[in-house]
């Protein structure tokens, strides 16, 4: 059986995913995927270094969930996220079946969780599916490594 | 200088690709994405083949146009869908700063675009983009082609 980790450990999973985007100047966010206690999949942002607009740490993770358990369907699954999920991500998710998504800082502006469009607060008939969600899980943390990158990006660009 | 074709010319390319996906047992919506006339990608639902909740025709494109253009920013593309995208394909048409999408038929449970969410009406600070949309496009021939599937699917299950 898996060690039963804490909410809080799997959070700090994320953020060493989500510095290894800092490392080659990615935004800074990053995912792990959590089934029985045991973490199956781990990814980070690559929006910029794959050229790619769904290369976000939650599609990448749920990519390689979906690979690992040979199903579409994340069943079981909770995903630790260090910012809210945007619109595509919080779709994703939804449409994973996953049964909790815990994340860490805000994203006032696109946020699909609680800053914006409240989509896992849908009705369950909507998507077949009714996600669970923990919000500002290490917020600080999460926040600080966003504030702190982007901080070192205007600083550059001056 | 590529032929200007009609948008009923591409939303009938989609449809070809919503038959790929028919004849291989998966639910039959296709897209194709178009830059300057030209049919820059094209790709059919895919989700129990690759068992992957992410395999959705739009965003199996979106990542081909993505690839073929080498960046994540699909400026003035445009993207034909026989159905209504879910939030997961309308967020990733944000996120890809796409120019339009046409779409065929509606999807009242899961549709993001007209049928809930509205997603693509939200204030263009969110996402940092406005996304324009024609709906209903060829709708019957879309809708005529899911409704086939669905009642041959449930014949075979009786």
């Amino acid at each position: 059986m898996n060690k039963n980790h804490s909410k809080e450990y799997y959070m700090k999973q994320a953020l060493k995913q989500a510095k290894k985007a800092y490392s080659i100047d990615e935004v800074p966010i990053g995912a792990v995927i959590v089934k029985n206690n045991e973490i199956i999949s781990r990814a980070y942002n690559q929006r910029e270094k794959n050229h790619k607009s769904t290369a976000h740490s939650e599609i990448i993770a749920i990519e390689k969930a979906c690979k690992k358990l040979n199903s579409w369907r994340l069943n079981n699954c909770e995903i630790y996220v260090t910012v809210e999920p945007c619109p595509m991500c919080a779709g994703a998710i939804l449409n994973s079946r996953m049964k909790k998504v815990y994340f860490g800082a805000l994203d006032e502006k696109s946020g699909a969780v609680v800053s914006n469009l409240h989509m896992l607060d849908l009705d369950k008939t909507f998507c077949n599916h009714k996600v669970e969600y923990e919000s500002e899980l290490l917020k600080d943390e999460c926040q600080d490594l966003l504030k702190d990158f982007f901080s070192k990006l205007r600083e550059r660009n001056k």
